[in-house]
């Protein structure tokens, strides 16, 4: 299998991670994280591009623009996990093979975060390593790529 | 009553359609409904115009801008017939006859597909009929403003 | 496919239709309906019967019957649309390709009508076009049938 | 205004009246309840007509075929108060002045039987006098024509 | 039997009837309500006293006051039907057979008022006609008293 | 205690049995059922009789008619099963002991054949075995018409 | 500490206790109650003032007057545990050590009294043991005062 | 319009304010409210009236008492805003312009204060500013005075 | 503490103030409140701008911009207020103090308007007083800041 | 088919059968249950081996022992049909046909008797005839078996 | 009476008492607990066994080993209060007196912690009062087994 | 610091993995996990120890003998975890930081197994990745661990 590409899509209010309520989302940066990603993605040989946004609208335009060059997607949609039909309609109209990760233990929070509508239409769900969500997600969807060609 | 015009509204992944899981949404591309719609205007001596959008802002701004423009509009919202309380408010606020179509039989599928925010403020329903819904939709919405004018 | 031959069921108080509530149902009588449905009937060349019962079980003989006599049912079981899973289990059970239609927009009024037993198991369902809600149905049905053989 | 006619429906199972639970229902038979009413109805100085029913289609029969012959409907729907939307429906249809009355206090049973489905469409409910609930709808319902008039 | 008292307790906000709310409540005022039981006690040969409260504590205090004075208890606790469990433990506690009554059909209005803390622990319900839900409750308590001894 | 006779109820579209869903009901018929119970019957030293209606009422009909005639009920009520407080109210009325029987395990079904109005009233349920749930229904109710006299 | 002054409220219809429902709330006066609790605060050397009322008012009002007066409060608000967010708001404004009795086991009772709308804001809660419960609750109050000192 | 006359109502344990719980209802008393208040009713040129209860009783009498005595009412009803369908029912008996206010935001609060009998039908509700929420109250219940006549 | 500046955030189809259902939203426009908010700002020395969007995404765009720039947000999220958890997420990442208002009294209107995602993490809510809901909600917020520093 | 193989597992408690609560479990011991399975197995040639457990661990570890040495499972959990998920998953592990077992009608008593976790994932359920529930359950499991092979 | 046996069983986890969660628990140990019991035991001139397991089964098991060893049970089932039917049954098949007893005040906690399988079928329910909890319930318990006699 | 040691705790049914439904478990055995996991202990210079047990007992026994040993615990308490208080407190008494994995995505599969009583007291959640869950989850408390110390 040539290096696979994977879209990493990171929902509303997380362009402020850093800045934003330590207490729940940890010190790290969004930019933090992309890079942990970049030098994680290189060892494990793909390809990775970012794309965060506000908009419920450009997150469903970034999935199904994946369509014929990501081979899988790696996303936190944040706040649209829990009221977003649009966003799970896109990652199953695409097919492309996704993972759900989240920086918090989201049943650790309000009880309206503990109801996830991607959760049932990807892989699996990470939730609670801060940062490292991602990383162990990133493995995850590579390990899943493989063993599925 | 000069030729009414009809604004068709295609709301999140509907652009996939023909793409997107022909188990539930058959094949027809959304090009193919429009045609088929385009060519039942004919017949109907109605003008039409279509609009798809991934974004509820763009929708809400689409049905705004149908104020003074169009006689009636034709939405399948989608995923955003269920979340979206922005669209019911604009289609309430232009108070423009609206008719809300489904490809799919929405009570076929997921609980939370069952509940429509849009259906109490349209005239009516159709769901289950896949492109024909269309069709179904724009005859029922013509014959409301010819029995209403 | 020889002309197709369609029953058209209406459920219990249809018959006082024209004498009923105006306000929800209008003042079109059933025969009135039922007339438009023999001309569409026409047009569309398929044979059409109609039966109208109060009584649950005379609806529930009346799908059995249809085995082997018609190709579609066109049901509007009124109020038994929310209380009858016999209804349900009889088009379940005879299999014969269904279409539940509404004078009224069930979705804007009380809560216990906004859930249909029968509507999981048909094709389609059309609410809130009056008595054209009907004639869309048949048009569905036909379509379906066609597109079906 | 003449002589009010008073159609009395009892519902499934009031047959047995006499023979059924004497805990709940007593020991009056349909039959004394029913000319207990006679009298009364004497003295109230209205016609009076009684009719049971198993059958729920039957009762919708009842209730439109009142059109025009009867003034009221004093309705112990008995099992089809909490499970008839069709019976609700006619009520409404016919829109003859209803009384809905309960030989128990359906309020002590099992939770299934404190919802009814008639009593927000009629005028009033009178439960859990046994017999004499009866008695009791009925002088509300003379009451009731007597100040409409 | 010598001749049985019965008490008659109004709620919080019945000493407003006449002023209030007529679409609910009609036009007739408490004290009209009041010389009605009157005359109507006479004929049915029964003594009664009036109590009305604002006051939850005071309808409680007049239950319980009503040991060894009265032999019956004809209550309207409006408001209170929906949120005292004072007043049923009260009326429990005195075990003073008891019958319920509303001037309005308390089944057509707000989901919280069609709920009844009293209803399970008295005789029966009357809810609906008015000022003669009161007289309908009057008969229907002295007819109770008599038939028990 | 003499020959017992027993009453066999099958509720709405068990005619169908044979035709209808194998997937769920099984290949077996109506009436290859009632041969089984019949010679069953024999072995069991009983009378036995046979009775399908899609109609409720007539349902609740048969029921009260088996007193004095029949000293047990084997019902499967079917769909009717979930909505008919009727049938239940018929049971409990004639209090004849009863069995509720089920073809298809009604627990990996649809969640509104989760509940029965009758099972609390009779002796017990039932479900699943396809025909044999009869000849076990029917073993059941003369073990208990023989261990009660 | 000087010798604590312990209030002990009890709620409505407590002070027929004896008269009322003994096979809930046992043959034990509320005069009883107070003597043996008189005898108890003796031997655990306090003070001991007891007020009962019928009015949900009083009691929020003698909460307030606690403040400065009263170290401890025993209270068995009856029915008002369950509807009365007023009297957990006054125990919670003037944060004085309460803790909460029943005569009866409340969970064994009706569903609504299962849940205290006080017990989350006091010490503890101490149920079904007559009056007994009471005893038990003056000794855990008097416990906790002196471990908090 | 003369100068309007507003009546002021402070629910259950809003007296002890100053003294309860600073964290949600800050430290200012109930008095400096009120000054607050009248000082505002000069600059408004309204005339305005105090009256605190802890009893649900005494505020419905205070409603009632409203009639023919003032333009406005402002209502904390703090506890009783929660459980108290008597207050409500005086608020919509009286049909006095009213304002609901609460110190604190009890949308942040337990989840049985996001629910208010009262907001409505009340003009509108205000929560969350202290004491500047009386404030804006008596603003607002001027304006819609000023606006309504 | 210098000119505080205050964002003023109007959600979607406010835009349509004016010309939308005067019946809920009065005939003021948008327009007409900002100025109203304009001059209210001189005499409260307060900088103000206005952002409306029809768009979730754009209106957590301007929530995330404020940083820095705004001492306050003045938030009417509409129809969002119901569905959007990002714009709460927005609000608690900038944690500048907020104030939600709307024009109409949320609780008047259909139950899904009853929640709000907002409120939970603003300082409070002002809901039903047309315009005035805008202006109150300034002062409430300068209010605050002012006593903050 | 050689002799198939049953193991009959009893939940917690029915070792104290005949001993407990005979009002509801009869009088028969589980040793007289275990005969009567016995004699049954002997007729209808199957061998038979027989586990009670109060420890859902054990009862989990016996169905996993079952695999490769029992063709069927007859189980009555008792208190666990209605709280364990291990119970449940154990069964569908190791896919042996398993019949689910009641002495006592479920559905007669609490609510949270009337779910079973087992249901789903059995052949099918009796339940209400005391011990002759296991031995229905027998000869449901073994005809089911022969019919399988 | 002789000296009566009293059983003391304590749930899973609560053998860490003293290492576990201090802010809930305190800081009592277990073994300290063991030791007021034996201490009161004394007084009350009654025997007592203590017996703590992680294991339902284990707590089951005992339970029945009571019978005709003990003649009152003293129980914090801890965690198990909440999940399990077992040990409900248990004590419902053995009949032993048996009050429940819990360190932390449950009301206050988790809304899962609100509800106890076993509450109904005690004598009564002791919550908050930490190691006196068990001090008051062995008291409770003694109290009650002396009435019984 | 020193190689942390971590305990993998497998709930019930695992031990069957490989066996058991491979459409959801996969096809991996238990040992093979452990395999795994101990091949990337050794990457993670960490020790670690593996115990299965279908009982929930013995899960709380090793959780607590897991003080004092274990720096880390990686549990899949399959169905437990739907259902465990217990194995909840064991965690939060010991205080061990804990990481929960799946093998199966339990978001995909029946409600019931959407909510875990031990998400909100562990680090995270990771679930649907198959073996793999189990190594991500290693990975995730390892750099826990470093990172907090």
């Amino acid at each position: 299998m040539s290096r696979p590409s994977i879209l990493v899509l990171h929902g509303p209010n997380l362009n402020l991670l850093g800045q934003r309520e330590p207490g729940i989302y940890g010190s790290v940066t969004l930019e933090k994280i992309n890079q942990q990603l970049l030098s994680l993605a290189e060892s494990l040989k793909c390809n990775i591009e970012f794309y965060q946004s506000n908009h419920e609208g450009n997150l469903v335009d970034s999935i199904q623009e994946a369509l014929g060059c990501h081979n899988g997607i790696l996303i936190n949609a944040a706040a649209y996990t829990h009221t977003s039909v649009a966003i799970r309609d896109a990652l199953a109209a695409v097919a492309i093979p996704a993972v759900e990760v989240h920086l918090s233990n989201i049943y650790r929070r309000e009880d309206f975060r503990h109801h996830s509508f991607i959760a049932p239409i990807v892989i699996g769900q990470i939730s609670g390593f801060g940062a490292q969500s991602y990383s162990l997600g990133l493995q995850a969807l590579i390990h899943h790529l493989q063993t599925q060609t």
